[in-house]
This record gives structure tokens, sequence and C-alpha cells, in this order.
């Protein structure tokens, strides 16, 4: 299987929208929906119970799939709250957070404490940063990644553990115990030690496949993502 | 389980774009998601052998579902080829068919006889007209439709039989072996009278249902459409 340079995954990104005018709805959308049909997968709904999701988004296009992945997840009877601390003035965001909103997803504008958030969740969704995050991280957003190192509830990243290196990782960082990885894994999830890692987004042309070398493992049937071992 | 007026299915359709902020991009996507998994459900791709798709669009955004649909039926393995005689001149529509070609769906441009369909296809997708259809056929399609209508491959209708009054159902029109009802069914849908009826397109917000009484059946699990027995 291949791992990608941030410059390969860039190059993709670019080829997607550029060669194959995919919009960027139309990717998020498939994205946000295989990331929250893999967290199904690998947190199934306790019979009779609700099952409580904090997802922490960024100012980017990672934070959008959390978003889409929010509102499916709600679709699919579960109970996601959303953190979204630094929004951006692109109507496509505003949008997503009014489907949030009056699809009854609680929008919170302050992160619980670590002790809170292991009270109150069942399992959490970093969408910071994604295989764009070069340097280091700002604020709100370095304070948030304190919080979440600290928390004993499940964290599951999108693409890329926010604030990892994309191909070297970070020896110190969040350590996940999901990742999905969207089109390609990334060089950093090499070093990923969680339990489940998938790869998402079944939208990659077979000639960019080909072109980029990708050896993906085939997704079994009409799923949307596939369960991988590291 | 409510069948929908046209009125009805025009007011669900205004409310989801204009209330809920959802961008056609992102509807069209995960309906066209929808038709395609359901599909795979009706028509299970043959063992060792691939599975000839004929989709026929037409000009509007009955015919963007279809072109979404190809392109999942793609990715699933099926060997879908599109024909698409009326076409408009919408960024989003000219870009759905940059991903077709570019992901080796064939473009046909003119439709086969219906003993050439017959020979050479599983089944045909017909994407020709939806909700909004009022009044006469025009032309090319009263002549596609006549052909259709000679077909004994089956035929597979996203949303609406094309020709049938949304309401009223037409007597004398196609008979579709395959209806996906997306959102929820129209009331010519009471007519359908084939093999394999779904609801499909998983977005309609609890507001929207409880606001027109859908009452439509569950969702299984995570899956986008949902098989009904008439």
């Amino acid at each position: 299987m291949k791992y990608l340079t941030q410059d390969e995954a860039q190059k993709i990104d670019q080829e997607l929208f550029n060669e194959f005018a995919f919009s960027v709805d139309q990717l998020m959308e498939l994205a946000g929906l295989s990331v929250a049909l893999a967290l199904t997968k690998a947190y199934p709904m306790p019979a009779e119970k609700s099952s409580h999701v904090l997802v922490c988004c960024g100012p980017g296009n990672n934070g959008g799939d959390g978003l889409v992945a929010a509102r499916h997840l709600k679709m699919f009877g579960y109970s996601p709250s959303v953190f979204y601390p630094k929004r951006t003035d692109k109507q496509l965001y505003k949008n997503l957070v009014t489907q949030c909103t009056l699809m009854d997803i609680p929008l919170i504008t302050e992160l619980p404490t670590a002790s809170d958030i292991d009270a109150n969740y069942n399992f959490i969704v970093d969408a910071i940063f994604g295989f764009s995050f070069k340097g280091n991280i700002r604020e709100p957003f370095g304070t948030i990644i304190n919080t979440l190192k600290d928390v004993k509830t499940p964290l599951c990243s999108v693409d890329v553990p926010s604030g990892w290196d994309v191909e070297k990782g970070a020896p110190d960082g969040l350590q996940p115990d999901f990742l999905i990885s969207l089109t390609a894994p990334k060089l950093c999830a090499k070093l990923f030690k969680g339990q489940h890692h998938y790869i998402g987004g079944r939208f990659v042309p077979r000639i960019l496949h080909e072109k980029y070398k990708l050896d993906l493992p085939d997704y079994p049937g009409t799923e949307c993502c596939v369960r991988v071992s590291n």
C-alpha cells in the first residue's frame, strides 16, 4: 500500500478538482459520509442507548469533513455535538453549519475539560487539521489539542492526527484510537498505533490510482470504506 | 407511508435548498449514490461477468442523478454507458460529464434499437424526467421513451417513470421493473407494478419528515436506501 508524501496528497487533491472537475461540495460529502460509516463500524451504537460524539472541527476542509460526518452520524441515530471554534466565511461552510443546526446537532462554544469529555462522550472526532497542515499549531488549537491529549475517550482522527507532521508524525502528539485515511494514507499513518485504521473516499478514478501507484486494498462490495491492518 | 403530490415534492425540494442550505451538488451526489446502491441490491453483479448498464439521462436534475449513479456504478465494478442527448450549459452538469468521461464511462450518441439494447445490456436506468415533469413529452424524448417501451431488459426508473404524470401515472407508459423514490414516493408510485421499489436519499431532516408527515419506513442501519413493498 502506498503512503503519500504531503506533496503527493496535495497534487492528487488538485487533480480531483482541476482535471476531474469535482466540486468541494461533492468530495466533502463523500469523504464525510465515509468517515461517518467507518466510525459506525469501529464504534457500533450500543443497544438501546444513544452514542454521544464530540466532533471537533478545524478551520479548513478537514473541519468541513467533520461537519458532514456529524450530519450523517445524526442520520444514523448517533448524538453528535460539534465544536467549531474558528469558522470561515466560505458559503459552503456556513451551509454545513446551517444543516447541522437545523438537524438538532448542538454547536458547543467551549471545549469541555478532559474529565467532562470522558464523562459525557462515547468517542471524539478530531477533524481539526488534515493533509495541508504545516508548521506550528496556532491558538486556540494548541490548547484544544492539549486537552484532547488528556482524554481517555477514544479519539478518532480524520485523515491525519491533528498536529502531526503529515510525513513524520509527532512522537508526543495525539494518539488516536481510530484513523481514517482519505483517498490514500499519508506517510505519518505508518506511525499510527491505534486499533482502527480505515481508508475512505471511494471516488479516486482508476487513472489516478495508476498514475500515483496507490495500490490500495479493494473496497468490499459497495462499501465506501475499507479496514486496513497497519 | 405518505405519497407526495407534485406540489409537495416541489416544496420539499425548495425547502432543502432554501431553508436547509443544501447545494445541488451535495444532494445530487447523495441521491445518485442511493440510486446506484439500490440498483446493486436489485441487480447484483453476476459472478465473474460484468454487468452492462445503459443510463439514459434527461435534461434536468433527474438526468444529473443518473450521471452520478453511473459514476458510482462504475466504482462498484459495473459497466455503465451513458446516453445524454440533451445537455444543459450548467457547470455542474458539464463537470458530471467530465467525471464520467475520465472514468472511462462511454457516452453514446444514439440510442440503440430495442433489440440491440436487449442483446447488450443487463438493465437500463431511466433518469429522463423526475418530479417536475408536466405536460407533453418533447422530442427526442418521445422517441426514446417509445423505444424503451419495446425493451425486454429490466427498466429502472429514478424517482418517477419518465413520461408518467407525477400524480396519475400513465396507463400506456413505461412499465419499469424497478423504481427508486427519492426523498419520498410520489402519488404515481401507487401505480408501480414492478418488482423492486426502494426509497432513497437519506438526507431529509427530521423536522421536514414531521412537517410533511412523511411516515417513511426506517432505513436499516447505515443503509442509504430501503426496500418497500407496494
